[in-house]
């Protein structure tokens, strides 16, 4: 309860704050806040660049938070290398893979549901400074969470702590509400039909 | 000498493989080979996905190599975190930052040329399964280096070596000797004019 009106006390404080960055381009620029990163389109690098961030934040004696609405082979390299650093990385894999689709909706909503629950934790943590939400946006493509719960809780995170939500098809109430938008194109892609997946690269 | 017929031998054999990969796309299905990969286009995340990528290559195992082309403070995040696994990691940063244009053209390319020296040893190296050239495209956009005699030096590594290239701006015979290219598109990007580059995000 306390820890609900904390949350609205921060939402509205993070609405004022970009209001007031929207209004005032010259304080904005000397201002430092979160960003809502979104990666989204058919092409690679949504989930890697995500990833990449992890390795930048790290760098920088930040904590980051990981959670994985789906599981898939392609992340495993990823997982195995992250979780060498328990006390950096709190690395989730909530997700059943890329098969979805064949499985039951409502065990694939609480699924979601689930890892959604963990995602909040972390985006309630101020000593997390980045939170990956890999593959999030196909979550919500699927319509198994709310997106106004989910942008409630990502809009109403620690004030300086950074989130990165992945997957195609982003729904435009998640840009809309994003700092930056990045679009990975597939501009070519050899023996597309075919190739085997090669480790160290798709996964 | 005997390097370079062997390297000659190497860019023959990849080629022919290469052909006979495209003439056949069954067996091709099922064979397993190093990847050239572009990431290009001005949107964010062409650098961090290649460090997302390392990550990946890192979780199984697998030797990698950087050379970046363009020091910026940009990268100091994935250096300090990548530096930390110098056994598993040759980080090679060559470049002077974004600042190439306002200095002497040729005190430019000679440094291009000493990175490049850097990445063909790499490239030479089949302990080395993953090659990153971060912001290659830009230092041959700039024609800082030879794109044949970059192309013949990709071409020839050893044949399960991966290889990625980033930056703005791609040179069309790179592209068409990758496997895969993305380009990263800005869709969005709130406050773009003004807004503090973010710790952990932009660097």
């Amino acid at each position: 309860m306390t820890e609900s009106i904390e949350r609205d006390a921060r939402h509205k404080a993070r609405m004022q704050r970009k209001k007031a960055l929207i209004d005032e381009k010259i304080a904005q620029a000397q201002d430092e806040y979160g960003l809502l990163l979104v990666h989204t389109g058919n092409g690679k690098g949504k989930s890697s660049s995500a990833f990449g961030m992890v390795a930048r934040a790290l760098g920088h004696g930040v904590k980051v938070g990981v959670v994985q609405f789906i599981k898939g082979g392609m992340s495993t390299g990823e997982e195995a290398f992250f979780r060498r650093f328990p006390d950096e990385v709190a690395y989730h894999v909530m997700g059943e893979g890329y098969t979805w689709d064949t499985q039951d909706r409502q065990r694939d909503i609480d699924k979601a549901q689930q890892a959604w629950a963990v995602a909040a934790q972390l985006l309630n943590d101020p000593q997390v400074g980045l939170v990956v939400l890999d593959e999030l946006n196909i979550a919500l493509k699927h319509g198994y969470l709310d997106l106004e719960t989910v942008l409630r809780d990502i809009e109403s995170r620690p004030e300086l702590q950074h989130v990165v939500a992945t997957g195609r098809g982003a729904p435009q109430g998640l840009i809309d509400a994003a700092d930056t938008v990045t679009e990975m194109s597939l501009v070519k892609h050899a023996f597309k039909s075919g190739v085997k997946a090669q480790k160290g690269v798709e996964f």
